[in-house]
């Protein structure tokens, strides 16, 4: 097994065994770019010391030892030679860029006797002393664990001692007193001397960096972005220069384009005589890397060539780190640049332009994800960065907020009718609380992961939301919580960021999201590439026109349940549960039908021909019932009962496991008569808009939670019967379809048989992830952290497709399916539908449509041709 | 399409074509037996029938019209004939006997005309109009549907007049009068006259068989039989025969054997001249059958031969109805005979001995359910045939019992104590009642299906349980009940019956189960035969006692969550639970520790070398904490903490779908010292009675409610270093397996990666058909009612495996699963492993054992070695 590889023996390619940045500094070895030698131990290396019980094998170690020989030999000079000694740097380097979260070794090598031998031939005790104490503190801190503020106060002490106000004032003479201090932390903390033998040292640090891997912040960003454990990491041993030689080194970092505004200029720092962590640990001001023309005019020529050659190579913009040793000039790393949403689309727009990419390549470039944030509000850079965050949820809803705490939906709407921006801080939500989310700025839940009720509905609405912060204790009746100690009391002022789930103590600025100009043409190349359509979940005409201005080409999912909460329809609908007889149960639904066909002409009036997919009542009856006892006995009043016997009702309403109850379809088969006011409220509506605009609606109408082909044949017969009679009285003619949602796994596992009667499929991937897995998206937040802490589930599968079990599912269904019928319309419209992975699964498995939440709309339609790109149909 | 069989073109293996009776009267015909002319329309027909809008097809006609000619040819008269008419019965067949289900209409083909044909041919008036007046009673009543009342009143009313004290009393007159009168009642109530054209009595006769597969007494029958729907019933038309025809007729039903007691005797009833529903309807008090010998010799010998012959033929205990017309023998009908279970025992055992059945026919006599009734307590006959139910639940658990009504289990468990046979009445029943469960003679519970916890729990215990009895009206506060009318309080008797569902007012007598002494040997033949093991499961030394001499094999579940009830035990739980660090659950997990141990040796003294599975802790830990504030106190003094602080603990430990909640392996995720704690007292109460006995016990560790394979690794991990610690310490060796439940439907789907890793798999078929079929097992009865009158299930999921949905993933896991670990052992632990079907398709995919409530080990054995006769492996 080969575990390492000298640079020249790699390239660009092999990113996943040699890691980004091993894989760049051979890609740019063998481009013939100035790169300090070195060699790359492969991440299978990792994998495998992880296996093996956190010890490198003989093999392992047999491989290192070879390839450090020709890197000595390389170099001229040898690992820890008293009179010329190699200095090496560790370094991590994943398959994924991970930045800051993997520790770096430098000056690796020096020693008591090589220090002297550096100081000799480099002429320089100062420099020679002044790496010797910055390696000490940085092998004990990054390799040995010890706190390296130990460190740093000594050194503050001895500053203050002999009156250095910076680290350039210490001479050599101090940096030798401070080795020797050093050197006794070390050992007070540690209980043992600081290495001599260099070896000793390198495989401490390799040691060290495989078990960075395992550090908290690296499982932390891993978990942020989606990457599996098992990718390791590899380790770079590469011979050390020096930018702080004198005023003709130097060292800086430079992106070959503006990663903030997507400006095609080189925009970077440098610091003349200083190694990098000078310019991160911001002791001195960097310089713009435009005043290296007039520092270092050829340096500036020959990075100029070389930045450009490289963006060309890799037809990225490229994230370099340089240094320059007594006038000559190395590349450290190069990699692809972060970049904002608003730059990542310049960019790639630009470089269409450029010639540089075909518009297929810049689809590539440009995560689906980050369009979100062009649609969002965001807090202002400047006042966040003052912020350290108070407590973390889950990242459910984007966008950012502040205002005041309120506690109750009712609260939060009173406020906001009053002018106050307020934020709703709820255990978790309910139906009942639509309307004060609503109104709310942004939505904070103790409970619910990025599924529950308050993520989906805050997605829809386009409201920021944190959900699922666990750490929040909630005292409901006190109208207080108390998170990291501050307790906020109604009033008090928060701020939460829905795009990272981080919660802040006070108010920060918000600025509106603006979209850059290249947006509109960046989109339609990528309308033109892709196969899948996507449409968008919306209630209302407001979200439809939303959704309509970011690209969607219909409605997938309308639910009907949010029409019956407003105050006019509620105590209606009520009056329907509290029933006895379907009599009465029809009175009251027919009392409510002009407001629910209004609802869907306001919808149809704005999307007129463009398919429209309504589903029919949803959610357990008991969800619309009050809370208070004053609400219930106007319902026993009205209705002429007593108020035990509606609360008798109520009470033989409720379930253990509501989500597994009596919804969905299960209620159109107890109660016909539901299922038969929504279809004539939607066929009018049709009719009425058709009508009114001269215009051919198609009306699509699903039935959900169908688990059993009878079931949804008993639902569908009702549907039919009705649509077909108010047609018939209408006069007029019109066509329309009647299908099922796919969201039980009996329904994937029976789809050869619901296929030959149900005309359309549409995966509820929500309560499809949430049965197959046996996971309540209610109940998961704390289940989930738990989860990821134990490496158990790699990402949250309510939010990204599982493709193992829940994919396996959706495509045995689309097979099945097909088979019976051939031209069935496939769709998605759980909150997946707006998920990069989650879209190609489902371009993969072949449907014909995704459906998500209309912020996420121009997201999909990215995802959609990306996927096309990387698996045409 | 072939519809209409003459009795000579059918035989007995073509059931499903012609329904059971028909199939049966061409058996016979072919055979020789005397069986009156006639045909019959084809199971076909009547699907057909349904599907076409509810008419016949021209086709159809056709067939019938020319059955009907031969018919007539045959009998050498013709249909409505004015001199000698030929008169036919219609009636109903449906592929399996359904008594009492369907309708029939005898005599057809009389009117105005014909009756004085037939009074002339027979020379007997009176006779002629009798049957003009039954047939038109018979006619209206159910072909027409008009009340039957209504002729029996103007008939009484009419006797009163004339002083007839009974039927045959009347004279011709009389009964033409009468026919005059039920003419008018007819017209009275249908708005036009009897139908005097006998084609339009025989189409409407055939249709209102055809319509009576639809009526709610054949809905409740099939639903109680699992008889699909789809089957459709066969019509029956034979030439009428007469048994009141004089001195020298008769008519009467016969079982070849005793159906009580199995005893190898014909038994039966019957009247001379006299028509069959005469016998029904009890007017006349019946004559053995041991007198016809007196009274027709000839008849009664020529009987016996024909119903050894028909014994001898079938090979199975007959019931045979027959008919004599002046002087001459007829079998009407004769089906396999219903019977107790200690006659199907002895019957089945019997033939064996006599030569007529291998050992493996007389297996197939006896349906494994029937086994269940030998083992439970059952209500004393004759008191049970005077009560009415007063309502109906789910028979979730067999058996009867009776006593006062008690609304909580404290008060069970205290009047029990003191000497009072009681009944706990519930909404629903939880961990917490089961001392009270324990204490009861029977549980009724007013929601909750088949698989609800009382359900489980009552089966385990072998405890009497009707549940989900959504009619019952409950107060709990005020401690009473409504059902039907009638308010029951504390104290008031109550009956109810575990095996029907019913619920009697009252204290019904119970009387003791008593084995045949057939039983042993039957279950020996049953045990030589299967290839499925039987286990069962068992969470105390007493269920495995019970189980062990109900011939069980091993354990397949041990629940520990119920050990955790006792009193001295869940106070600490609950403090385990309330507890905020891991240093304090220890505490407390490990002040549990030697009660856990204690139970598990009882166990396994009782188990010896015999298979064990025990599963760790499952349940949602909300499940165990308290219910009043005084324990919350109690707890929170001892604890050292506030009321509030436990408070809020407690709340925030509730969820909103509990059963998709944090539960099974989740809780050994997030605390993995629980199954540390109980892995510790697994494995030493293995060693200590293994040295105690000198014997090798292998424990079997269960990890529940795995989804993914990393989840059961990492509890895996912790079992084992657990295991490996206790067994080094022990000093001694012991070997162990590992294994996990599969029970989430994506465990099913991802069965290969899983079994990877565990040793052994039992399927839990409770939550995973829960989960496959999104459906809460507790909130199920409501829905699962509407389901069944709407035809939507045929039979209920959660009784019996559902083949096309959990059964395929059942299977997809199977085959996974073996194709990484062909030895790998699998069970079933789920309800379903003592319900016949189920164990039938455990055999057919491959299982290795079936596990289920002790009480219905016997059932399992016989339903395995059913299934290996049906389906041998």
């Amino acid at each position: 097994m080969k575990y390492v590889y000298r640079f020249h023996e790699g390239n660009a390619n092999m990113r996943n065994l040699l890691g980004g940045k091993g894989a760049n500094l051979a890609e740019m070895t063998v481009m013939g770019l100035p790169v300090p030698g070195g060699f790359t131990i492969s991440t299978e290396a990792c994998t495998e010391y992880n296996k093996n019980g956190h010890e490198i094998t003989a093999e392992m170690e047999a491989q290192i030892e070879d390839a450090l020989k020709q890197l000595e030999a390389e170099a001229g000079k040898n690992l820890g030679d008293k009179d010329d000694p190699l200095l090496v740097s560790v370094r991590s380097g994943a398959r994924i860029s991970m930045p800051g979260m993997m520790d770096t070794v430098l000056n690796l090598g020096l020693n008591d006797e090589s220090v002297k031998g550096l100081a000799n031939k480099t002429d320089n005790e100062r420099f020679a002393y002044d790496s010797y104490r910055r390696f000490i503190m940085m092998f004990a801190d990054v390799v040995m664990g010890v706190d390296k503020r130990k460190f740093e106060d000594v050194l503050d002490a001895y500053k203050e001692k002999v009156g250095a106000a910076s680290d350039t004032d210490l001479n050599a003479d101090d940096l030798k007193e401070l080795v020797v201090k050093f050197k006794e932390i070390y050992k007070e903390n540690l209980g043992n001397d600081f290495p001599q033998l260099p070896k000793d040292q390198l495989y401490a640090a390799i040691k060290a960096v495989f078990g960075s891997w395992d550090n908290p912040r690296a499982f932390a960003y891993r978990e942020m972005n989606d990457i599996p454990y098992e990718w390791g990491t590899a380790v770079n041993v590469q011979r050390m220069v020096f930018g702080n030689m004198g005023w003709d080194s130097g060292t800086g970092v430079a992106f070959s384009r503006n990663a903030a505004t997507g400006e095609n200029k080189v925009f970077g720092e440098y610091l003349i005589n200083a190694q990098g962590e000078d310019v991160v640990a911001g002791v001195r001001t960097p310089k713009g890397i435009d005043e290296l023309k007039t520092d270092l005019p050829e340096i500036y020529k020959q990075f100029m060539d070389l930045s450009n050659k490289l963006e060309n190579h890799y037809k990225d913009m490229q994230d370099m780190e340089f240094t320059i040793e007594s006038g000559k000039l190395y590349f450290l790393q190069t990699r692809n640049g972060k970049r904002t949403a608003n730059a990542a689309l310049k960019i790639a727009v630009d470089m269409v332009k450029e010639g540089l990419l075909t518009p297929d390549e810049a689809l590539l470039k440009v995560e689906p994800k980050q369009l979100e944030q062009l649609l969002h509000p965001v807090f202002d850079e400047a006042e966040l960065k003052a912020k350290e965050p108070l407590g973390q949820g889950l990242p459910a809803s984007p966008g950012a907020a502040a205002g005041k705490v309120v506690f109750t939906a009712k609260e939060a709407k009173e406020q906001a009718e009053a002018g106050e921006k307020v934020v709703l801080v709820r255990l978790e939500t309910s139906p009942e609380d639509i309307e004060g989310m609503a109104a709310a700025e942004g939505i904070l839940t103790v409970r619910g992961g990025m599924t529950s009720h308050a993520a989906v509905v805050a997605r829809g609405m386009g409201r920021c939301c944190v959900s699922g912060c666990e750490d929040i204790k909630m005292n409901e009746e006190a109208k207080e919580f108390t998170l990291s100690g501050k307790t906020f009391k109604e009033g008090d002022f928060i701020s939460i960021d829905g795009s990272t789930g981080n919660i802040y103590d006070g108010e920060i600025k918000v600025t509106a999201p603006k979209a850059s100009e290249d947006f509109s043409l960046f989109m339609q190349w990528a309308d033109e590439k892709r196969k899948l359509k996507v449409r968008t979940n919306a209630d209302t005409p407001v979200d439809a026109k939303n959704a309509l201005e970011s690209g969607a080409e219909g409605i997938g999912l309308t639910r009907t349940e949010h029409m019956f909460f407003e105050a006019e329809r509620i105590k209606n609908f009520r009056k329907v549960i509290l029933s006895d007889s379907e009599e009465e149960r029809r009175k009251f639904l027919w009392a409510i039908k002009p407001y629910q066909k209004g609802d869907f002409e306001g919808i149809y009036e704005v999307m007129e021909e463009r398919p429209v997919t309504i589903r029919l009542l949803d959610p357990p009856l008991h969800e619309f019932l009050p809370d208070s006892d004053e609400e219930f006995t106007e319902l026993a009043n009205e209705m002429g009962k007593s108020l035990e016997e509606i609360k008798t009702k109520a009470v033989s309403l409720r379930e253990l496991n509501p989500m597994m109850g009596h919804r969905g379809c299960r209620l159109a088969v107890s109660y016909p008569e539901i299922a038969e006011m929504q279809t004539e409220a939607i066929i009018e509506a049709a009719l009425n808009v058709s009508a009114k605009k001269g215009i051919k609606i198609v009306p699509e109408i699903m039935i959900p939670l169908v688990g059993e082909v009878k079931e949804f044949e008993f639902v569908r017969d009702i549907v039919k019967a009705t649509a077909d009679k108010v047609i018939a009285a209408s006069g007029k003619e019109m066509t329309y379809q009647i299908g099922t949602m796919i969201e039980i796994p009996r329904a994937c596992l029976t789809a050869d048989a619901i296929a030959k009667e149900a005309q359309f499929f549409s995966f509820g991937t929500n309560d499809l992830t949430q049965m197959t897995f046996g996971l309540s998206r209610d109940d998961a937040g704390k289940i989930l952290a738990d989860y990821r802490k134990n490496m158990i589930y790699e990402s949250d599968p309510t939010a990204k497709i599982d493709r193992e079990g829940v994919g396996k599912l959706m495509k045995m269904a689309v097979e099945s399916a097909r088979q019976v019928r051939p031209d069935i319309k496939l769709g998605i419209c759980g909150e997946h539908g707006g998920e990069a992975s989650s879209v190609e699964f489902c371009h993969i498995i072949g449907l014909n449509y995704v459906s998500c939440s209309p912020f996420r709309v121009p997201a999909a339609r990215l995802a959609a041709a990306q996927a096309e790109i990387n698996f045409p149909r």
